[in-house]
Formats: structure tokens, sequence, C-alpha cells
């Protein structure tokens, strides 16, 4: 299968999943911010945290059928954490996917609302009782304490605090790498862990995926920042050329596109490397890592 | 033991615990973000939830010793909803506890991020492999559950919305009374269930807990409404009859101030039958009901 359908095939999987979320809720008083969770949680995304995390479930032998409800709280910690970088006293994004942001169409109070009730439901998903047959409640433990770490102060909470704090200043290469490395790696580190320990991998096996995960954090990131350069509003759904208007760090600003390019090819080929452990089950990953560093938008 | 004296110990025990938290992170790179998130979680509340959350163990027979690190989640989730709920985008408020707000001395950005990290914290803290010893994994997944359900849409998130857009509405006393049962109800439920949860409690025994947390939460609400009326801004360490200044609905200005009165004392009499079958192990929770609406700050 072409890697591009197999994206198209999991993102699908995904989204019917999220779908379901927070829909009972539209009918309550507060269904407004129901409402406006969904708008942006339904945005479209590419789904690639949980993408991840199932392409690791499979290339450890788990199965990622009952395993999947599981892998949607990183879904629901990557949209809270784009409703909040969005606000005005954040990033101030007005365009986000190719529509207005969320503090745009409902304003910033229900804005900050959306992400903390999307951040709180992660946990309420990965403790639901429901799951105690799919997991024992040890594993899903594990799973709450992957997430809620990487996100938390010392990884993506952290990461964009630096991101704030470093505008308008000139990082060297390691200050980008370790802004990124919280900022974007942490949960992207996380993706393919979560689906490791969700699958029951030998800590050896979650090793492996660790260091593919790192490897495509960096690789992400790169590929992010080439894309902003070198891509259109069009292609992207978002404003282009914007990292540069706000005088934000890149890797391209910092060592030039071609060496970024380069950079982004060795982080695949690290990626490739550490999944050659799982044989033909890896495929996947390896070659959703090939395609984070070609996409075009 | 006067009941004053009793919560002045149990306060001092909490604040000790909460004092270790986030304190290795002030020398990381993001430490300023670590300072701005002890500068709130340290102001020096009362720590009612984890009180009511150590009363309850205490009640069910429990060891709070060892169970007050399980505690502190409640205290992490209440601060980070005072950091959102006085954003200039929310409440808009300079001052609380007696110092200038979140927002006003670290900036809107890092306010909202501090309140993240405390909220995702929570969870860090509960799912800590640390505890594995203290309370088996599937007990601390019910916790993560009840605290996680009671701050998200369902509880305080979706009424810190109603409360926003309640602003310059008459509401009636149901909507009023549903209104406060999700934005400072479900906490203060939540906590004495979680104490239940951590004691390994009985269902009836915390279905009793739940009474008592549910007449506690509408009394706690009643008697907040009573002192911003009565109260002068010096005893309260805030803004006093900000309410009113706001057209907020509240209590006395809904049913008038004797009425409000009657009705916080019914509902600390309901809260002191829920507990009567823990006997004298039950007297620190009807005490702390009965100091509730007789506080003066």
């Amino acid at each position: 299968m072409e890697i591009t359908a197999y994206l198209d095939m999991q993102k699908k999987r995904v989204d019917k999943a999220l779908e379901a979320l927070f829909e009972r809720e539209l009918s309550r008083e507060y269904g407004r911010l129901a409402e406006g969770i969904r708008y942006s949680l339904l945005a479209g995304g590419k789904r690639i945290r949980p993408v991840l995390a199932l392409a690791a479930i499979e290339a450890v032998g788990g199965d990622g059928e009952s395993l999947l409800p599981l892998t949607l709280p990183l879904e629901l910690v990557h949209t809270y954490s784009l409703v909040h970088d969005d606000l005005p006293a954040m990033d101030n994004d007005d365009l986000r996917r190719g529509r207005p942001t969320n503090h745009v169409v409902y304003g910033e109070a229900a804005a900050i609302l959306a992400g903390d009730a999307l951040l709180t439901h992660a946990f309420t998903l990965l403790s639901d009782p429901v799951y105690d047959k799919v997991l024992p409640a040890s594993r899903r433990m594990e799973v709450v304490h992957e997430l809620s770490s990487a996100s938390g102060l010392c990884g993506m909470v952290g990461g964009q605090f630096l991101d704030i704090v470093s505008e308008g200043k000139n990082l060297t290469l390691p200050e980008l790498e370790n802004l990124h490395r919280h900022k974007t790696g942490a949960l992207l580190r996380a993706s393919v862990r979560i689906g490791g320990i969700l699958a029951g991998a030998s800590s050896e096996w979650v090793e492996a995926l660790t260091r593919y995960g790192e490897a495509v954090g960096i690789a992400f990131q790169i590929a992010d920042d080439l894309l902003d350069v070198l891509g259109t509003a069009e292609e992207l759904g978002k404003a282009a050329q914007k990292d540069a208007g706000k005088s934000k760090n890149t890797y391209p600003g910092l060592v030039g596109i071609d060496r970024a390019r380069i950079l982004a090819e060795e982080k695949c080929r690290e990626a490739h490397e550490a999944v050659a452990v799982f044989g033909s089950k890896g495929e996947p990953l390896a070659r959703i890592a090939s395609y984070i560093i070609e996409r075009r938008n």
C-alpha cells in the first residue's frame, strides 16, 4: 500500500472515533462549549500522533483495533495545545487548517476553556472503566504518566514557554533543538512510546520506539520550518512565512535551507535504523518517517 | 481540638507537601515558568480540597499520612482553575489572596501555560510509579477518573463557561444551583469522594461522602456569596462586592441575605446527617461543614 493511502486509512479510523467524542454534551446547557471543542477537534488534521501510536502498536504485534480508543488522548492533547497556542496572548494566529481559529469563532474565554476541557478529557478517556476489559489499569496508568509527563512543564508546556521567550532572540542550534525537543518532540516521542506500552512491548522495544520517536520529532520540526519557508499559504491552510515575520528561530534560518534538508534526512535515516528491529512490521513506521520529510503540507 | 486549629494543622501538612513541587524545575531553562506556577500554588490558600480529602480518609479509617501526596492533585487543579479564571479574557481579576494575580506578575501567556502545567501535573502525580507501593494502580485510576470527570466539560470547566455566559442575565434558583454544582460543587464533591476511594471505602460510605460533598458544595458557595456582600476587601484579600459590580448571579442577590443564610444552614445540616454514619471519626467533616458557613474569609 502507498504510504499516503495507509495514512489516509488510519486517519479515517481515528477521525471516526473522534467524531463520537463530546457529542452527547452538545445538548447540555454548556453545549456551545462542546461545539467549540468539536470545532477544533474535528478540523481535519493529519492525526499523526494517534497514527504513529497505531503504527507502533502494529510494529510490536499489538491489536490496533481494540487499542485505538486509547490513542485518542494524544490527539486531544495536541488539539488543546493548538487552541491555546493560537490565543492572542500566545502566538495570536487567526487561521488554522484553513479555518478561523477557535478564539476567533467562539471568543477567547471559550477557547481557553475548550483547551482546558480537551486536556482534561484525555485523562477521563484513559481512566474510563469501560477500558478495564481492554487493558489492565496498571498498563493504562503507565500511559497516563507518559502522556502527562510529555505534555507538562518538562515537556510540551515548557517548550511552548521557551518558544515564546525566544522570540526575537538568536538561538544556537543546541538551544533550538532543546526548544523543539520540548515543544513538539516530547509528544511525538510519547506517541510511539504509548503505542508500545499499550501493546505490552518489552522495554528493549519501547527503547527502539523511543529512538525512532526522537529522530522523527526533529525531522518533523525541520520539515515544518522548511514548509514555512518554501510553501505557499494555499498548500499550508495557514499563513506562510509567518515564522520569519515574527522573527521566530527556525532550522533553515539558523543553518540554511540546504543543511536543514541534510539534517532532516539524517534524522530520517536514524528513524529507519531504530525500527529495523521490527522487520516488516516496522515498515509503516519507517515509511511515515520518510513521508514526514517529503510532505507538502 | 478547635476546628480552626485542626484546619490549620492540616493546611500546614498540605503546604509542606506542596512546597516540594516544581522545585527542581526552577533551575531549568523554563525556570521562570516554574516560578510562576509556584507563585500561585504557594499563595497560601486554605487548602480546603485536600483537607476535605484528608478528613474523608480519616472518617473511613484510612491512613492520611501515606495517602496525603495523592490528595495534592486536588489543589493543583483548584489552583489552575484560579489562574485561568483570573485571566483578562475570563473574570479579569488583578488581585487574589491579597496579591497581584498570576498574569499581572508573569504576563498572560505564562499564566495560561502555568495553568496548563498545573492541570497536567495533577495527573503526572497520580500516575507516578513511586506510589505503586502506597496504592495499586487500579485504585489510583479511579481517582484519575473522579478528578478528571469533576474538572472537565461536565464539571468545573462547564461551570465556568455557564458562569461567563450568565453574566448580566437573571438566573432562576435552579439555574444558579446548576451553575455552582458544576463550577465549584463538582471539585468539592470529588474531594471527599477521592478521600473515600483512596482509603478503599465501601460504595455505601463513598455514597455518604458524596451526599456530604454535595451539601457542602452548595453551602460553600452561598457562604462565599454572603462574604462578598457582607465582607470587606481587607478580610477577603480581594475586592469585595465585585459580584454585584459585575452583575453576577448570587444567592443573596436572588433570594435575599436572610433566605440565603437559612439555605446554607439547611445544607450544613444535610452534611452533618450524611456523615453521622462515621460516628466520632466523621467529626472533623461535620465541623468543617459548620466552619464553612461561619467563616469570615
